[in-house]
């Protein structure tokens, strides 16, 4: 089969492929909020519809306890290898809402990127797929391989349901690799393998002081105000140096190697440009590392969210009753997310202030994920993306979680790539998220040539 | 002019008295919302023409650059002495609504309370003088003193106009004594004089880290978060002897006497039930101080509210960019809270982390108050409780603020009696704030009381 006349087509369209897109994005997917619920079954349904018409033999939705997996399927290129491509369709929630330039689930236009929930994560990444898969099946009626698709609902919060999913569907899964796309390129024009992932275990904190909130001048300096106990225990939880203060907390975490130092070292990134991006007075992190290392190579926690008492205008007098924070930890491979929430719930109990109650919810966990580079499969990506964007791919890591990864690469056995096309700055997770509209088009051609590419594996 | 058939009046319109303080508290006076701004207003007229229902000569608005005051007096009492009587007819914001058992604004009777916000601060109280004024009225055509009354709109957000309202209105407002009835009885059954209240210095703290929310897993170990900043910062303001940290913040704090701690030690308080009516595991307070010397005498610090990054249902993972708090500090007679927030700022730029941007808001501040109660008028006073509850009357402090106290003994030089009908646990400033209806109509006997007791200094 000739790949000229793939390339060609995917150019052809490239403008209805970003039309198309905007339908996906304007389903608001939000999978975290109960008010979303139908939304989220919506988007599956509308996948599945999108997944026939792209040409796949097959496609389906499989329920799960929670929000539903959509597969779907080619099987017809006898005789060669199979891969799995994952992406997920529920997205971030929006708030702060007034942060919004233009609506979130009103895709826009500006500026060569589109603009809203979901564009780069990871709605934008599962149709890169889709179009490929398109533009194939348009041309010659044909993969050059056979293509295993599924898009859960979950990978937002934690990907509850997806191992119970995959221990009970094996067989349908299995396949010789799996690809990815979720996770950012280093920079615009430099096109990314990333190899490693970082685990998740997620908290909230609940104090309570008192039955009801108290007025700070009639009660105050008689109480333990709870939002000063949240305080104190917040700031004991990392150390000047940047240190996580849990005991045993570091117990499991594996050293960074010298090689993988010297080659994070070697790539290029400029700290000041970095900071300036961010948009902060001063970087900070765990000191000993490179912002590299910190970012991806060694765990850290965050404070994801706090909230107490009176937030209005002006100046309303009160002790409140409650405070309450939620708590983030990112890990590193081989750091349990179960053992973690133990440790952190003994520390907890350990310097929580005896005069407030405070208890601890576990909202999700995941594993991290770092893997074994040395596999052909990654070869076959590195040439794919030289082909798609004519420029040599790097390795990288990346900072944030996908827990399906490490799940998927234990039961499964397969190679795992991660090969993303969104920016670091495209504000995943954040008001403005958006989605560079070049490497949409690039991400369609590149993947047009990856399954070439893994075939001949 | 014989009383009893006063009392007899007030006694025979009781029910009445209670049903006018229900239209009082129906109208939102949130003096903190500006979206409240005509309610407020609307409470102000609706207060002049009761005023003026009432018997008074006299009512009127003043206006001022913030909420108006309402003003009246009756002024027929030749040669006698005169009272001014102060009251607040603004109220606290309601939030969080959800609490309320009844809505806030629509007074609910329940076993011998009226719940609703403003019943016991300060509407009901500002009603006990108008009912004891009405009886007297009613019954003889005239009162035994000159009474000048005034009601403003801006208690609960700092009374930043009332002083300029009281020096442009020297001569309107001379009187003999002043009566404030917006300070709480020690307990049920204890008719109580207030000599002394705290002052207060309130601020909102501003921290940003990045220029928006940041993704926590592709940007978590690489910058500080704004939460994790504030809470450094909260609880470094405290130690662990719950003593407060800044620089200088104890410099002007004159120590109790032994006769005051004497006195103090005297009155009937119970630690155990106290902590159990509040509702707390265990008590906390500055170390070498009693419960009351630490309520009442001893300056103290507390974070009213506290919100950034994601609050909401589930788990949104952000480092976000921005966290606020409200800080308020109760101040002892002779601290000057315009120093103690030069202190407060100058303290925070040294202790803030230099990765964030932070900021100091100044919402308001007042002074605190001690009296001097050798002067007659609180033997006055003393009389007029012992005969309108049959109870012997303790003297007290307080440890909310009145900023208009001091102000107005300062200005004019008049002696103040702080002499309040509410109770301690009538939830001021918190959900579900009721008024004692039994304390309600003792309040306005014993007032008609007091008017012939100052009668006669």
């Amino acid at each position: 089969m000739e790949i000229k006349s793939v390339i060609s087509f995917a150019e052809k369209h490239s403008q209805r492929f970003i039309d198309d897109l905007v339908e996906f994005v304007e389903i608001p997917s939000v999978s975290s909020s109960s008010e979303h619920i139908d939304d989220v079954r919506r988007c599956a349904e509308f996948l599945k519809d999108k997944m026939l018409q792209s040409g796949l033999q097959r496609a389906e939705i499989f329920e799960t306890a929670g929000h539903p997996v959509v597969y779907g399927e080619w099987l017809a290129a006898e005789g060669k290898p199979t891969v799995l491509i994952y992406g997920h369709y529920d997205v971030q929630p929006v708030d702060p809402l007034e942060l919004w330039e233009s609506p979130p689930f009103e895709p826009a236009i500006r500026n060569g990127r589109m603009y809203g929930r979901g564009t780069v994560d990871d709605k934008g990444q599962i149709y890169v797929h889709l179009k490929a898969i398109e533009s194939w099946l348009s041309e010659h009626g044909q993969l050059p391989l056979n293509v295993k698709f599924i898009a859960e609902g979950e990978e937002e919060i934690g990907s509850e349901h997806l191992e119970e999913f995959l221990e009970n569907n094996r067989e349908l899964l299995k396949a010789d690799s799996a690809v990815i796309s979720d996770t950012p390129m280093f920079k615009k024009g430099m096109p990314s393998i990333c190899y490693g992932l970082r685990g998740l275990a997620y908290f909230q904190l609940n104090l309570r002081g008192s039955k009801q909130d108290l007025h700070s001048g009639s009660f105050g300096g008689a109480v333990k105000n709870p939002i000063h106990a949240l305080a104190e225990i917040i700031s004991q939880l990392k150390d000047e140096s940047g240190q996580i203060s849990i005991p045993g907390f570091y117990d499991d975490v594996i050293p960074i190697s010298k090689k993988e130092h010297a080659d994070l070292s070697a790539l290029p990134f400029d700290k000041e440009e970095y900071r300036e991006d961010v948009g902060a007075p001063a970087l900070f992190g765990e000191k000993g590392y490179s912002v590299l290392e910190n970012l991806w190579a060694r765990p850290t926690l965050d404070v994801c969210g706090i909230w107490g008492g009176f937030q209005g205008e002006g100046a309303k007098t009160i002790i409140p009753a409650e405070a309450h924070a939620k708590v983030s930890m990112r890990l590193v491979p081989n750091q349990n997310p179960e053992r973690v929430g133990d440790l952190f719930e003994a520390f907890i109990k350990e310097i929580a202030p005896p005069e407030v109650e405070v208890s601890v919810e576990r909202l999700h966990g995941g594993d991290g994920f770092v893997a074994d580079v040395s596999h052909p499969a990654f070869n076959a990506a590195k040439r794919a993306l030289q082909k798609g964007f004519g420029k040599k791919a790097v390795f990288i890591r990346e900072g944030g979680s996908i827990p399906f990864v490490q799940t998927m690469v234990d039961t499964l056995k397969i190679p795992c790539l991660l090969i993303g096309f969104g920016l670091p700055n495209e504000n995943a997770h954040a008001p403005n998220e958006w989605l560079d509209l070049e490497n949409y088009q690039l991400g369609i051609i590149s993947s047009i040539y990856l399954y070439e590419e893994l075939a001949q594996n």
